[in-house]
């Protein structure tokens, strides 16, 4: 068999400007697969990029191939990949060095040298093919569709976010931002044990979601007022720390607001003399470590829902629209962009 | 309205001499309430009492009354206990001194000095009324039918055991014994988001139950060999060493064995270089620590199904029959004694 | 023996109106013990009292005596208090009222109902006795002068910090700080295995001291940069955001910052995307639970030395100097009053 | 510069047959170091492959050089290695094959492929000259003398020791067992914070160190009842299960027994039922992870005094004496064997 030595991918060249272009791929190492891309979920940051050329404090300085978020199935696999060509895989893309003293802790999601794909100048994954090591790349139990593969990875960032939360069984949970890491960390909450989710949000349809994916209540925050007490764990999901510090008057003594949502740089208003009273400890999520295998169980056996969360789907050849389509149309979930691998 | 000041128990006198009598009520404190007694289950230490005059180290020195697990309606409340007459309650056995370094810190299951109904010469709750402290009692949500408030106690035994097995999220978990705890431990380990739960027992229609109940595996020991591996958390609840040994073998590196069944002074056989090699921690359960709040959350809204468990009932006059069933019939799980409170 | 019934006490009318009063004194309850005190320590919080009428939220409302870091000697006690009388002790000011959920927990520093000595309307320690209940009063080892028994509190404090920040045997922390309390955290640290302990502040005086008692370094801020990485705990204790921004930036993946400094309501330009990338926990520390026996150990056989903090002693009547000292002299560290008691 | 391509070694090719023999080099790869070996610790585990021709499971099956303490000085290092030539280290034996989901989750210790110098066949370092992994090498600081680099190794498994068993300031630590490892231990709880450290052995000798070194108390076991409770942690080095069920009586509510002393494969006698009455802990600790750098700091600054452990030197070609001493006089504490790297 031949193995394909280009790529068709989504070439980020500054803002707006996404070309569709065949750029060469690097044969397959020892430990590395070679996989055709099913499905690419495009998310916040990417939708960043694509906008303003930057996310965050990265910026984009050359041409990048965006995305992060993918499925496919192994074409070839290194002699030392141990994966036969054919299996259906969601691909983890930031996996640590695995040498510097944070990966070797085990927190590789913390680490200070590693890549993740699609951040900028690593290239991602929003192509035909790609090659990834083999240990970023997750066999997809066949309850998994190929195409839902791609919501693996947001899965696995709200894993790792009710890990962090230290969520446990009988908590009452509050999940402010019902956007699609939120829906997924509500769910997740839930099949941790939560024995509530309020979710909050000022989109309607999107709290609808929520109730149907099992949140004990919704609320429309700017609607109503959140009256709540007595929370154990708030997880922050909608980046607005207006949010968070509304989320963090409902905790009890001696509970754990866990920010998931993007943060800000700098962020005025934090409540350390509310937060001193009761020690209610502030923590972060940042990507995940080690949550790909528990995602794809909880999405194996229908404990987290993903399907509802895809409400959209774009050929490589409108990738720019697949961008556009979330800020356009908020009732927009996750949005795939789906290669066609034998176009190249 | 007159409070009632007799009960009519189950008192034990000796080895299977069980008899039921009118004992003095102790008129209610500013802190008590008075509760009428719905439905008592029988749990393995009664059936020890009942059978040997005695349970692990602890002997009948005097007539008791039986029976830790409780529901019931409160009948009337000191001034201070803030319940309403009607309200319908479980029990909380063992609550603690509330004023020792180790109910301070927390722990009061582990209180030294702190009495639990039932265990001699502490009286039990085997009768018409009974009289507790307003901590002791948390009102039954209107979801659990008053007679299934008898089983929240053992089901408060599963929660702390999955609690102090540390199950968590995507968890493969194993469950050493089918009875009534193991059937609960099994239940809340999947509410905790265990993504496998494998029970063992030798009885088949103990393990079919398991499976009813959501168990992902159910092995009968007796008939097949234990072929697992790579499993997280061993929650041993068959009081048998052979099946603690056993269900260590199958752990990962770093995992955790919990011991829930009622445990032996002296025990042979402890792998302890294995322990070592693998860093495997054993830990126990002893009774629970604020689990009751949870136990009623995971019953009140069905992610634990208690029903299936209560396979018999007797009034108080046959207690002693009741004492005698599950050993007599071993497809019974929890029996129940009911009281009639007008009786007396 | 007579009990005396009236106490002699430095009552705050309102800001800077600090009287000298005879007070009733209740007589001790069964579980209570009356207390002459010996010294009385002055902390920032009794300072923005008799300042400005109040402290953080809390307003005083009427007139109230001040002080809750005593030492002092039994006088007598109640049939349940078990302490003889005199015995030397150091008094905890806030025990929790012992029955609300967060008290149970074993978290009694954050219960939401409990008082502390001297937080008005709460009456405090500075007098010349005071009825405090037994669980709040911890017999002094012989070691212990008694009058360095009134800063067993604020080393309280800064055990409880130091176990909230996690700091383990091998660490490099980082203490912003080195008031009283930096200056007890750098000891405790260093006796909890810290290899390193850098301690931070703007006055030489106070840095001098910090060198003296065992910090590995200290460095003055305000005359150099702070050139640290790798840090894996920071405790603040300067009250300044300005340090508790610069010392995060210190912190290595996964490290964790501990606010123990008295919090402002709003702080503006918390480093949340920071945070976030690096996942550091951002905690605080609200007075103690459990610690003055740790306290007790640490000062009995010397690893953390008391008396180079004692820098002034007033009697009783100046007990308004003592106030304003450490205001007025920068260079004060710990400034006690020294009623005596035999004056009323 | 011309590498050696031969090692003198001592090499065991049966019970009580080692003989000093050469063995080939092979080449330091790009991420290697080849280190002069100065000095190499004697261990029991050591003793065992001697004495018997095996170690608990592990049964020597070909010739293997025996040992896994060693200090020594780079003579070169590969490309990737960044240490310096002449740069004097303590090397670190096992540190896991870095790949497979226990070392990627931290544990590189119970790493199920990794191989450790000195565990047959893999060979050790009782040689000349070493050829290893550059993050298997850690550079000495100054103050430690490279003799006594050959200790770091047994002082990383007594910080993994307190740090398994959760030793924190305050705590009432018992170390049974006053053999190398438990005076380390010993030394290290201090360094961490305990306020009293009970070390007990049966040899009065070894107490006596023990004394010097820092514990609280010694208690010669052999001749005199252990009076003691309410400990909180009992770290178990003298391999003798007596001792741990002894120690295990002595800890309060919720404490926490460790297992460090080489482990029998199964022990009888466990006290079950006391552990679970009370909730008590048992773990155990197998060699280290990222336990080096703590044990350099504690060395280097003289937190823990190496040098009063060091009770014997041999030359190379008296190896197999060296593997004797300590049981032919029990007053040794470590033995260390110096090669000559001059004379390959």
């Amino acid at each position: 068999m031949t193995l394909p030595t280009v790529t068709r991918a989504a070439v980020l060249h500054g803002p707006e400007d996404l070309r569709i272009e065949e750029m060469p791929l690097r044969p397959p190492g020892p430990g590395d697969v070679l996989v055709e891309v099913d499905a690419v979920g495009v998310c916040g940051s990417d939708m960043h990029y694509f906008a303003h050329g930057r996310n965050g404090a990265n910026q984009l300085r050359r041409p990048t191939v965006l995305g992060h978020e993918a499925s496919g199935t192994v074409v070839a696999a290194g002699p030392e990949a141990r994966l036969e060509p054919g299996t259906r895989v969601a691909i983890e893309p930031a996996v640590g060095c695995g040498a510097c003293a944070t990966c070797r802790s085990g927190r590789y999601n913390l680490c200070p040298v590693g890549t993740c794909f699609g951040s900028p100048p690593t290239h991602g994954v929003l192509a035909t093919h790609v090659v990834a090591p083999a240990r970023a790349v997750h066999p997809l139990p066949d309850t998994i569709p190929l195409e839902l593969g791609a919501l693996i990875e947001p899965l696995a960032v709200a894993v790792w976010a009710v890990q962090r939360a230290e969520i446990a069984v009988g908590h009452r949970v509050l999940v402010t931002g019902a956007g699609p890491i939120g829906l997924l960390v509500a769910q997740v909450a839930r099949a941790a044990g939560a024995a509530e989710v309020i979710v909050t949000d000022v989109n309607d349809a999107r709290l609808a979601q929520a109730r149907k994916l099992g949140a004990t209540q919704a609320v429309n925050t700017a609607a109503q007022d959140l009256e709540l007490a007595d929370v154990d764990r708030l997880v922050e999901c909608s980046a607005h720390p207006a949010a968070l510090w509304q989320g963090i008057r409902t905790l009890k003594p001696a509970a754990r607001a866990t920010v998931v949502g993007q943060a800000a740089p700098a962020v005025d208003g934090l409540p350390l003399a509310h937060l001193q009273r009761w020690e209610i400890d502030l923590v972060t999520a940042f990507r995940y470590a080690h949550a790909f295998p528990t995602a794809l169980s909880l999405a194996a056996d229908g404990r987290v829902d993903l399907a509802p969360l895809l409400t959209g789907r774009f050929p490589l050849a409108r990738a720019a629209d697949a961008l556009r389509a979330p800020v356009q149309d908020p009732t927009h979930l996750k949005v795939v962009v789906r290669p066609d691998g034998t176009s190249v």
